[in-house]
């Protein structure tokens, strides 16, 4: 999935001179984040295949337009100062968030998860999102008896004009032993300006800052500047079990969305927020060593057959040499070199080979001597790991079972720019080449489990300009943007291939941070400027004009609107939304159909609009104009 | 454990002229079984430690008793007719048996298992057994959420000079497709000659054999010649999961077992049957490789620290080499030379090489070519079997787990005369040569998870000949005897180690038939066969004198009899045996405390003890005092 996204902002090189702020914000638009943009659609002004839509009457502004788009384009700064003023707000919501025990490793804990849930349903209620829960199937892949299977979808619709972002988010934390810390991990201790709780720099605390700037944005102007889409899962810390299965289930909620956004915890060191423009992949293996046709007693078959363990044992040993190095040939073929600036980050990362060491009782790293090369191994190059066996005796305790059928399962990292298929075939040639010199007795079969491709994107695109902004923006500090240091984010890169959309990865926290370890801790700073940084990226995702919506917005004509589409058909959301915005919506689609959607009557620009907030890409239509 | 039984039967010399039977029994006392037994209690006739209870009563036999041994001698006679005239009712305890759908890997069965159990309960209860079930406890080392955890515990008491032999048994069963089986594999099925159901040459076939040679016994002499103790257990073929658990908190059952048998499939061609006089033990390891405190994620770690699952791989793979031999130096060491008879037997042994593989779909055996070294391999060398991995990811699906601790497993059959200690150290030290060759990153611990001594005891035992002479009997063809081919009985082994009482195998099935296979089936000339057997051996075992059981008569008659003794200490039993039986008794014991069994009056013999039938060594007795 290699996805830049291609359409540019229209008037990002403006300096707006309207923005005052206590935060200098004017130093914003000195970041890199030029962009040329050249609005292709310029041309078809009034162009036979013009359509009278909203969006339309926008592109082709009046004075009444303009005045109003100005008036839109200082709303973010007082969503920033509303940010500021609602600290307390934003700690009340992570407390609450803290003490739910939703610990999705423990399936006894599945009520504490559901109560969490319940909490941000209600409280997206509240904030004007319609919410349901959406159970997630029995997935025979499962290894949970009793999985936390419900998950949050919720959406605001504001207007169909306006671009959509979708936030994934979880509630589920990794287990915490009291003993181990000291204050109790569910209940926030805040101390000196940091926040200790388990899930303060996971899950709990990066969806807070969503909160918040939906709250603050909903507070300050009635409205959000773009249409937002939120899944929460709780089965994150377990792999995100199952969510194939419910993305695939529920596409048409996926299908407006225009991009994807991402919390990451990617600090590469403590100086600089890292933006990552890439996402590492995987293939996963299953060697199938088959000997017979069931399991028979080691004690009567033994030393009689072939055993598809020992074989197994054979050909996983010849993967890796002693120091841990793939075998396979060619394996480091596609892997994208790293840049100077890369090297030089890599140089001054702020890893703690004894820290990591001693944090996990860990005697000796790989590379340890060269930390460069240790981290290469660990980031920037494909790697290999053995996961296990299945088939064989993996309990407790000794049975005497000689099994006849294992699948031993590996993985190797994907970085930039390898791809799945390659790979596949190098590890299938050189395992048949293995096993026929082994002249193993037993049968062989080489099975790819999974496969996810790693995937990049310019670091100069409009939406990775928009994340440099919005972070630029609240730290008053340039982020660093690579390519060639991908970031393991598996839910990631498994969304961005069953929904297709562009991706941004928002920095989180700060490397020394006690990610999924005793004591977690944030600075409470950190979870304000996360908030700010969300509130900014909404702002500067509504400046990015996306794909003509026309073709869509004729379609929601004719169905009278995508949210009455999906309300008819699916019957999802129990809440129906207040019948007065509906009318509100209604009176916008009303009797558009395929044909007159082209030929009615203009009509009058409505005064509701005002209270929209669709008008920004508007405006920067018109600077663009003031400006030539 | 090498025990040997060590006092001889008194008179298995001597032809008994008053056998006469139809099956030439004659023919039996020419059998090698001959013992040149000397009575080594000869000497303390009257002696100061002589005791004057029933046993040493008998020991020196008055007129009256030899008559009385006279009688009892024919018995055995007629107990093998009654055999042949009750096919019927051998049938129908199969035909029920059968029935039971008890198939104890799958949990769900457990109501199959429970019910087969109570059947059998009953049927004891109808031979005057004293029965009770024993709930095992929950066993940490099961695997099995909902395992069959009753063990039926059953006894005839008929008196304590008799012998007593435990016999143990099983009720559960393999599963059984249907769709691959001609019949209905839980409907036995009698088509020519030859019985076919999931069973009949397992656990269902063989105890029926035993009931029909108890039920024979009491029809003919309303007694048996020897005290009977009987073990049901329902998870045999998961590898008798919690076994120690229930022999140990039953050790007081087992207290007087004299001798225990076991029914084993050992049938090495179908010309002879085999009597083995070995069973072959292991030991079961587990390398522990331990990198750090918790798993890891695979896409963050992944490349950073060595991979425990990876060092495993290299340690497992340097134990055997890629045909499967086993690399460890000096395993062979102490492994018992075969006799000529011994390499002939395997030259001639009925195993169909094409007819294994073709079953099993195996591809090729080991050393196909020779087929002395591949049974040899199969039966007499210690060999290596990998079991699994415990640790890793054995879940079907794909985790992206990266485990810090991971535990292999695999386990060397032991052949006598080797030994677990020996065999301990050797792996030790050759795998911890192997990880300091290796230069792990990670910490290997080696343990050793369980171990089980191989066996071997005398064919020329008293208790061998008992069996030959049974098997001789009714087969009318001279059994083979091995000392140096064992036989893999697990459970024998393990209760020969827990109750460490001698152990005799007797033969059951033969080579040809589908043991564990679809459509299993056995001839009812074996079943019918086997019954005899069982009621022969009754009749050996009942003549093998055991050990003087003075002191533990000295013990019951103070404590009132063991009958009563057990029952009040440990309440087991509920049905109470009747009062009269009790008195019965308690009149041989009653008022012998310690003081008084050594100096009461010598009582007038008991017209009663007719009914018994503890007279024959007794009658032995004065046979070998005749020829003198
Ligand atoms: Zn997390
Ligand atoms: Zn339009
Ligand atoms: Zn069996
Ligand atoms: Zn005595």
């Amino acid at each position: 999935m290699k996805s830049t996204y291609s359409v540019e902002s229209l008037t990002q090189n403006t300096t707006p001179k309207t923005r005052k702020s206590a935060k200098n914000t004017l130093k914003k638009r000195s970041s890199p984040a030029h962009s040329s943009a050249l609005f292709d659609e310029e041309n078809d002004f009034e162009g036979p295949t013009r359509c009278r839509c909203q969006r339309c009457e926008i592109l082709h502004p009046t004075d009444r337009i303009r005045i109003e788009g100005e008036r839109v384009f200082e709303n973010v700064i007082k969503v920033q100062d509303a940010v500021d003023q609602n600290v307390e707000g934003l700690l009340n919501d992570l407390q609450e968030l803290i003490s739910f025990k939703s610990i999705s490793v423990q399936p006894e804990m599945l009520a504490e998860s559901m109560k969490a849930l319940d909490w941000l349903a209600d409280r997206l209620d509240n904030l004007k999102f319609q919410t349901m829960d959406h159970y997630v199937p029995d997935d025979p892949e499962n290894c949970f008896e009793e999985p936390h299977r419900k998950v949050l979808f919720s959406r605001y619709f504001s207007s169909p004009t306006k671009n959509t972002v979708l936030i994934y988010g979880h509630l589920d934390v990794v287990p915490a032993k009291p003993d181990c810390w000291l204050h109790d991990p569910f209940t926030m201790h805040l101390e000196q300006g940091v926040i200790y709780g388990r899930g303060v720099t996971s899950g709990k605390g990066m969806l807070v800052g969503w909160l918040q700037a939906i709250e603050c944005w909903l507070k300050v102007h009635g409205d959000l500047p773009i249409n937002v889409k939120i899944i929460v899962d709780m089965l994150h810390e377990v792999g995100n079990s199952g969510l194939h299965i419910y993305v695939k289930e529920r596409k048409d909620f996926f299908l407006d969305v225009d991009f994807m956004v991402f919390d990451a915890n990617s600090w590469l060191n403590n100086n600089n927020p890292i933006i990552a423009c890439s996402l590492s992949g995987w293939a996963h293996f299953g060697i199938e060593v088959r000997g017979g046709n069931k399991t028979l007693e080691s004690g009567l078959a033994g030393g009689l057959v072939f055993e598809p363990m020992i074989d197994l044992c054979h050909l996983m040993n010849s993967l890796v040499n002693d120091d841990h190095d793939i075998l396979i040939p060619n394996v480091e073929l596609h892997v994208k070199a790293l840049a100077t600036h890369e090297w030089q980050l890599l140089e001054k990362a702020d890893f703690q080979t004894y820290a990591y060491k001693e944090q996990l009782y860990i005697r000796r790293l790989r590379n340890e001597g060269n930390k460069v090369e240790m981290l290469q191994n660990r980031w920037c190059k494909p790697t290999l790991t053995m996961h296990g066996v299945e088939g064989a005796d993996s309990h407790p305790g000794c049975r005497r079972m000689l099994p006849m059928r294992v699948v031993g399962k590996f993985s190797i990292k994907l970085v930039p720019d390898q791809d799945v298929k390659q790979i596949q075939s190098d590890v299938n040639d050189y395992l048949e080449r293995c096993s026929s010199e082994l002249d193993i007795g037993t049968k062989m079969t080489v099975h790819l489990l999974d496969g996810c491709e790693p995937s990049s994107w310019s670091s100069d695109s409009t939406l990775t300009k928009a994340v440099i902004n919005a972070v630029f923006d609240v730290f008053q500090k340039m982020p660093i943007v690579t390519e060639g240091i991908p970031i393991c984010l598996p839910v990631a890169s498994v969304l961005g291939n069953l929904i297709d959309k562009p991706i941004m990865l928002v920095p989180y926290w700060r490397r020394r941070d006690h990610h999924h370890q005793e004591n977690e801790y944030i600075e409470e700073r950190c979870v304000m400027q996360h908030a700010k940084v969300c509130a900014n990226l909404f702002y500067e995702l509504s400046v990015i004009s996306s794909k003509c919506k026309c073709h869509l917005l004729t379609d929601y004509c004719n169905r009278r609107g995508i949210m009455e589409k999906l309300d008819e058909e699916r019957g999802y959301f129990n809440n129906e939304s207040p019948a007065s915005r509906r009318n509100q919506l209604m009176n916008v689609f009303r009797k558009h159909d395929n044909v007159s959607h082209l030929t009615h009557k203009r009509r009058p620009f409505n005064a509701r609009f005002k209270n929209f907030l669709c008008i920004p890409f508007a405006w920067k239509r018109i600077r663009k104009h003031q400006k030539h």
